[in-house]
């Protein structure tokens, strides 16, 4: 399929169950663009989830974001409990805009649900010159360091850093130490997962997918990326006055919808923060950059453009299951 | 040893070395602090280290940090080759101005030799209940991922968050696996390392700290850790308009001094950021934070507070051979 065809396909599905217009096409160009780039997690095979939580009535089908612009370096979107990617959208002028005037900058989205890769966010910024982190919680999955259940989330974050005449310098992970989508694979095709991934309902160390989803996910990184995972949780949820993932679950009332909370996304500026050095900190950049190739070390994004470069080209393969069951979903 | 007379040791020792009164002040609280807390790593067994950097001709040993309010939420701290330290300190009036006028703002402090432990200077922040986010390069000793050789920095990045009534959550990390100064440790004392922590000059995996310490060190968490550790390198470093490790390393001439480099600060007060929802916010947080204990996992400050509470009532044993080293510099 082409791009536009995917775009197209994944519009309808969510336009016929409900969705606005203006929602739908946010929706669907995140899931072009994952397409685009080979990052399935956030892809056509998410669409089925997506109705499931646009026809729950607990996620609104029209909320028109409101931004405020509260402060010279804070602008703040009300999401309405709507998509979060329309909200990012009608902020990111104010955001670019006092990020160009003060340097850094923030967005508050309040009250989303959260179905969006974070690196598309982080690029709409790099392709404006501006260097961009993003952050959002999700729900309680993961245990923290030393624990035995679900309190974080699987916690993305994702910056992003302008580079003038090549793609950006970009990485999204998640602070869990594997996707939960990729454990969901692990369980329905039976293989295991190797030991630090997952905690059984017992609270203790295993090796099995399934277990692994009915007890705790374990971060990346051990303590360092459990204390990560709960910047994450503070910065993105009370700093901003909205949900941790324990919250958001509890929101959820088991209902396993997209988590509901809010999202942190800043941006800076290098020609306002480096002053008089710009040009120096730019070469001084660049070298770092050499420095990777230099030794045969990939940068995070680079199979992402690669993808991008021949998805452009080609299209994509959709598997033919995954395409019947999205047309059975458009009617 | 008292907290006072550790202050005392450590100032003496400083300035004997030729140290301006406030800048040996600003070094040996954070030497003191460091034992108070049981943070060997800062405390007072680096101070032969100052004593080299400050005798290299490279420190400036009197610059006093010029302050240049640049924007409405970004401030500039000149520290004209003198340590961090004190930079901080002249900074963070108009850092916690700008951060409760604005909900989020920077300090950039530059050229500056780093000796100083990031979390007492995330505690001065939360202390105001501001949270806070402060990173800096280092030197180019820890490999990518993927990569064969020194290119990124140790890059501590620290957090915190403030707690009302209570100690704030803290964290301060460094980004590659094992902190330089334990890896110089089990070199010493010919213990060997396990695999993850460093590359031979090989640049293959190596279970000898002593050739970890002659190739490179890794960082945390595999590519998530090497994607952060990266993304400190350009924020701290060519966002501000400073160094990264490899161009700090680049100017120290192999002279093995401090890293001279840049250090980010960012602050953000929760009563503006939370907008009308502080206390919704409080609230979520603190059911954070209460999970953690509910579930028996600790928070990364906790043994740090421990600590503390003791040395202030007990004070801190210092071991003889270093007393007597340190006796030794102040003559």
């Amino acid at each position: 399929m082409s791009l536009d065809e995917i775009f197209a396909l994944a519009y309808r599905v969510l336009s016929g169950a409900g969705l606005s217009r203006a929602h739908a096409e946010a929706v669907a160009h995140t899931i072009m663009v994952s397409e685009r780039d080979a990052c399935a997690s956030h892809g056509l095979h998410r669409l089925p989830g997506c109705v499931m939580t646009i026809r729950s009535g607990k996620l609104s089908l029209d909320a028109e974001p409101k931004v405020e612009d509260v402060t010279p370096s804070l602008v703040r979107v009300d999401a309405g409990y709507g998509y979060s990617r329309l909200a990012f959208d009608r902020g990111t002028p104010s955001l670019v805009e006092k990020a160009r005037r003060c340097g850094i900058a923030a967005m508050a989205i309040n009250d989303c649900f959260h179905f969006s890769a974070l690196w598309p966010e982080v690029e709409a910024l790099t392709d404006l010159g501006l260097a961009a982190l993003a952050m959002t919680p999700s729900h309680a999955w993961v245990a923290p360091a030393g624990g035995t259940r679900g309190l974080l989330g699987t916690n993305p974050i994702a910056f992003g850093w302008p580079r003038s005449g090549r793609h950006p310098y970009v990485f999204d992970f998640a602070t869990s130490a594997m996707a939960r989508s990729e454990l969901a694979r692990r369980k329905s095709e039976g293989t295991p997962i190797v030991e630090g991934i997952g905690l059984g309902p017992d609270g203790t160390p295993t090796t099995d997918a399934s277990a692994a989803l009915d007890g705790a996910m374990l971060t990346f990184g051990g303590h360092k990326g459990s204390a990560l995972s709960t910047m994450i949780e503070l910065m993105a949820g009370p700093l901003i006055g909205d949900r941790t993932s324990l919250a958001s679950m509890e929101f959820d009332e088991d209902l396993k919808l997209a988590p509901c909370h809010g999202e942190l996304v800043m941006a800076f500026d290098p020609a306002v923060m480096a002053g008089g050095r710009v040009d120096q900190g730019t070469a001084w950049a660049e070298a770092l950059f050499s420095g990777f190739a230099e030794q045969g070390a990939r940068l995070p994004s680079e199979r992402r453009y690669a993808a991008r470069a021949r998805t452009i080209a080609e299209g994509v393969s959709v598997p033919r299951p995954l395409h019947e069951r999205l047309l059975a979903l458009e009617s």
